[in-house]
């Protein structure tokens, strides 16, 4: 009971699932900048001098925040089985380590205990602690929509990857067909050629490799203009998917909101249930406002705009929303 | 009595409220010329050879400038209690004064003031009346929408800023890793190599700092393709953004014209509303028509083409949207 | 009565009114090809031993040119008054003389005759005859609604300019501010930085000049972040644009399909007059069929998936859209 | 009869029809694999050192893929008449091979072929091979679709190019004038201006010839300022029309669920139709299960929230989609 009633508590200050909750905020913020304090330490440690004189002080930070952020896994996993969306699961703690969220928690600490039982280059290891920065994917509503766009925009990406890919090639073998016998050092093959065709196809356009040959700048435009309609793909593809998710999304919120005026009243219960909605689905009170006009209005169409029994003139409710 | 009316004239001539005033007008194109004077000269003084030459206009422009702009600073606070806008506030004035628009006005004239008490670097200060040019945002009810949408989606742009850095952070180090070795003065540290990561994640491609090994060349092209990725979010949220503020605001133009449908007749007062919202709303008079001539077919599925009473074919008024 | 005729003939010739018209495509083919030879000898002038071995062979072209051009002109003007459109205006020939594609046609041979009367410098004068390639515009539909949505959205390009331009202003007195110590040549006055500011925020990124001090990279990174940003406005108003367009498009078919579809039946003209709107209205053959089906299927829902009199059911008229 | 069922087969397992069809997956996973050696092994041939010390392994490569491609090229060439969109063709097989498709297919044997019959420089044959990496564009549904949207918005992209070329040419002509007294070996005529005019619209930014007089300056930054413009055309096209699209492919799910739901309940026929329907158009679970959940909600406007004869409450039918 005592044992259930913590984790419980555990869990809600974790994952921050009342939004007035402040120790859970107060949690939230310290490790924020924990993590931020962890990253910039890793920076400034490749700066040698810095590195010769703070040595100890980045020590004393990596090794604190190792066991913050062991302690942090070990209190996720262990009150992760409180989490209703892993009601359902068998295993709900071996789901939850297998979620990205946990793997990234779990890489942020690994390479640190792996010291221990392996030898590994420490520059790379050191480095490698630089991914505790995707420890704070999960404080950000509005990144976890891109995130989730471009999740289901994957395929997509992949075609417009293979496009760009295939490209590519034929852009590195057009250059090297036209300039390798001028510039043998820069254009000497096709994988040679694909540094300058990579710089060019991406507009990035470094200038430390460029044809010279007029038959090689003429193909080198076609490859430039070809480029701004490749970098046109992915801006597509996102914003389709944006707008599509947004369109979803207020769909959303329109339905649940026509569900709760069935009954021709808004009540407590149904206000809360909105607000939430609203927030999860990163509409603005603007927009949500404006939704609920229109539902009113069309809901009006059929009921009239005067109550049958009173006459007094139907309104919205505006409180929460 | 005299000084109300008179504030609210300052008020009206200053704000511009209405469209067809000339001599707020008038007022508007002064102070533009003047800003525009003010930045050409604050541009034109960092040249030596001018700055020497023309030192005693550059400071009689300044003087008049800060003159003007401060008349114009306290005209507004003064009649800014006249803004229908500002009448529910409890401190109209402070409200006011606390605005970006007022904070703007403010910044324009305070450095001019503050060399009076302190001693500045004056190089540093004089660049900071360029700030002035801000003041100008004031006049431009397309430049509003655009700035209004990219308030509204704030949140996307911290995310896509918050993915920039990971990614940014990744890539330096990355790059360091692969890199340090043969460039030590280029890719000697995490922050050194953060120049070249910069560059070409957003594609800029300067080409002073390039990696040279094939290994950092293989992970610079991912780097160039994680880039048009990245250039694509902005582009994404931004024309998402627009989108959906073009679709509600037709939405309000055609629930206001419904509205004023409603009786069936679209009178002088109605007619002039529609017409201020048409313009608030950014709506080209193309549009306006489309959308006009939409409510009104619907209208008739309703209503049926012809009056019942006299027989004669509803029209749709076309005189001012 | 001869005389009419004969300028209906020339202006259905030249303004290519009727789509199956073998004549009018031949006369566009040739004076495509003239413009196109045009501006490929122009182009060709500017390289010296080309220019000194064909002298004979371009002043042929340009004479050629100009005669063709300034007939053309002249029997555009002169059977312009043909036009429907212009038929409300007071002086048609006049009208027509000032709309863009009339003053294009003006300045393609204007300069030729500017030289008998004034001195002009003939390197600026020839390339001048460049412009002619704009008289191309005349004969792409894709291209006019580009045009068209441009010309629509030219405020919110303004406002999007106007920030390019504020943004400017900031970035190269800002870089004035780091660097013009240190690299006093690159950036010693704002109008200097400037250079390099624009070559930033628009991410082309020449490289030949960069900031150098650790606060001048980072200055300069967050110049280029915001240039992300900056290429993100053009590209958000333009597909907003395009996307409202085409949206209003298929709702003009739409509406024209309904208005047709209200005896039931779409008869000879009715289908021709279809197909002339979808072709105006860049629309493909596969959209309009999706119209049409659409508009079908909702009209069933009134009138029956089946005629009330034979029994036999309603099927959607296929035949030219 | 043993004939046509093996080509039955054949046909089933090269196009692979089934999407449950094992033996079809080998296939495909091994002629990916093919291509893919083949690209690598093409790419590697033209590195100096590896070319002269593999030279036999590349051979053997090249004749197996060979053979393997030709025998694909006749399996399906003889397998199309089994394809029920030909079966309407007068010439089935000879409008296959016209198809892009096959036309892919047969350029990635033909130039082996034609060295025996033609004297061709081998190192040109060679790198042609590369063109067998668009066999792969077989493989992916998502490609098809961004492709699909390229070919219907063909004319929009004709008409940026078109764009991009009198911009180009106006680019480079004024850069010509300004420049090339002082840089004649770099702006010496408009097609060597062009280099440089091609980098800047672009946006690619080399940076190997950059204008250097103030009024070069100046007007390059016009012509920057253009390029970003000029890169929001294939953005603002592409997106406009896979927003288009996806909005179409919705509609076209929505009206066979309508029409599946005409008589209450989807069967299992309907669900399997409803479903290759989904995979085809490219479509998400998610958003599949949304457009059922409100095709059925609107259905329960008409028919009640409840079955009139046994008072049991209508449900989604959520097996499959």
């Amino acid at each position: 009971m005592t044992e259930n009633s913590l984790r419980k508590t555990v869990f809600q200050k974790l994952e921050h699932t009342e939004t007035a909750d402040r120790l859970g905020k107060i949690v939230d913020y310290l490790l924020i900048a924990l993590i931020a304090i962890n990253v910039g330490s890793v920076i400034l440690e490749t700066v040698d001098s810095v590195a010769s004189q703070y040595v100890g002080l980045f020590n004393t930070i990596e090794v604190v925040s190792v066991a913050v952020f062991t302690l942090e896994y070990l209190a996720r996993l262990w009150s992760c089985v409180e989490d209703p969306k892993l009601a359902d699961a068998k295993y709900p703690r071996l789901k939850y380590a297998v979620s990205p969220l946990a793997l990234i928690d779990l890489l942020a600490i690994l390479p640190f205990y792996l010291t221990f039982f392996f030898i590994i280059d420490l520059r790379f290891l050191r480095v490698l602690r630089l991914l505790r920065v995707l420890k704070l994917t999960r404080y950000s509503p509005a990144l976890s929509i891109i995130l989730e766009v471009i999740r289901e925009e994957r395929h997509s990406f992949y075609a417009a990857f293979f496009i760009l890919m295939v490209l590519l090639i034929l852009a590195a073998s057009g250059a090297y067909l036209v300039e390798h016998r001028v510039q043998p050092e820069k254009f000497g093959s096709i994988p040679h050629a694909m540094w300058w065709a990579m710089a060019t196809l991406t507009t990035v356009g470094y200038g430390d490799v460029t044809p010279i040959t007029p038959m090689g700048q003429i193909f080198g435009s076609l490859v430039a203009i070809v480029g701004i309609g490749m970098a046109a793909l992915p801006a597509g593809i996102l914003t389709s998917g944006l707008t599509s998710q947004l369109r979803r999304n207020r769909e959303a919120l329109r339905n649940q909101l026509r569900r709760a005026l069935e009954d021709g009243i808004i009540d407590e219960t149904e206000e809360t249930a909105l607000e939430d909605l609203r927030k999860n689905l990163g509409l603005s009170r603007q927009i949500a406002l404006e939704i609920r006009q229109d539902v009113h209005d069309r809901r009006l169409e059929h009921v009239g705009a005067h109550c049958v029994h009173c006459g007094k003139p139907h309104t919205v409710p505006r409180r929460k929303i």
